[in-house]
């Protein structure tokens, strides 16, 4: 296994449990600086908390938009992104319009991604669009990392943690290889519980790991 | 078993996976005419095209607010729940924010669901109070459902279908006397899929079921 030097920098460190509490998100904000992860991913309702915990540091506020079915309207997610970047989160992870994707009407998917791209795009912030591969044949998968990248997506994402299953090195070699074109990169996320799972969705081409595991994450590269 | 009559009345028929497309909602649609559901159940991005199904029908449209996680803002609840209206909605079923009730901010909890209650009230809509109790303790079901029902909501539900488990006859009797003192119907849902099942939450006081099982149950109800 190929050492990863400064893992850390790779991970969202993530909660978005429903019952997760304001002190939950307190102690993934302080393992965060402690541990120099890239981010932490909240949910909507905490990302003020979030940013009024890291201000002044590297560490990212991320939050989740149309989470986790991606089946709300354009403007309910561009809008949901617009207020949550006005609270201080700089990097938005959306899911898309899985069921418009899988009918083919993929200038609807397209035009949803656009919404919230376009919206991030005023705030200088950071897009990842879901695509949930848990639910998508590898022609789908394909097919919507292609329309994310050419509208400006700065990452695809693999999961959001709530489907049957997350990332696989499969998806990942799949989605890099559909955004080869662009500078777009991939963000491996569900179901990463290891060091050993962040190396290989890393070497499989993952740019960032979404984890709620990473302390534990950066224990065990340490050890290794 | 008493039987029910007419169970189609109690029934939201209910599709809201993310991988949905407008083919099932079309069939959904057409189910729900054929067989008199109250309701169906559909996600944001489908309440446009189901209005159009069933216009100058007796089935309400119904659609999912913050849902399935109820960690939005109260302003991305109360818009897209105005939008949905709009779009033809007549009913909502929002998802509380739970993180905030396990920590005791009642204050928030309610401002939440009064948010999304009073933008209902401006079109004359029906607002059901999702409060998930496959994540909550006897008390805090209690409470949330006396928070909901004060501030003015139709109905408490029991589940959003997307947790580890959905509605018990023990919740919902906990749910009925809960709501007891105040208007309030109680919605039982997650994991109804028989006729039995249906009457079991009826019985213990649910008014109103949400299941994906309408047909089924409809059936068996005329076999019983």
């Amino acid at each position: 296994m190929d050492k990863i030097l400064n893992i850390s920098k790779y991970i969202d460190h993530t909660l978005l449990k429903p019952e997760a509490t304001s002190a939950n998100i307190e102690k993934l904000c302080q393992e965060a600086l402690t541990y120099g992860f890239a981010a932490v991913c909240v949910n909507p309702v905490y990302v003020k908390y979030a940013h009024s915990l890291l201000i002044n540091s590297e560490v990212a506020v991320c939050t989740v938009v149309g989470f986790p079915l991606g089946a709300n309207t354009k403007q309910t997610k561009s809008n949901e992104a617009r207020d949550a970047l006005k609270d201080g989160a700089t990097e938005i992870d959306m899911v898309i319009q899985i069921g418009a994707l899988k009918s083919g009407e993929y200038t609807t998917v397209e035009d949803d991604v656009r919404a919230v791209i376009s919206t991030c795009r005023e705030f200088g912030a950071i897009c990842k669009t879901i695509i949930e591969t848990a639910l998508l044949t590898d022609r789908e998968k394909q097919k919507a990392c292609e329309l994310a990248a050419k509208s400006g997506a700065n990452f695809v994402k693999t999961s959001t943690g709530f489907a049957s299953a997350g990332a696989t090195e499969h998806d990942v070699v799949l989605m890099s290889s559909a955004v080869k074109r662009y500078s777009t990169g991939v963000k491996a996320a569900g179901g990463i519980r290891s060091y050993e799972d962040a190396v290989k969705m890393i070497n499989a081409g993952a740019t960032r790991i979404g984890t709620s595991s990473g302390v534990k994450i950066v224990t065990e590269s340490k050890e290794s």
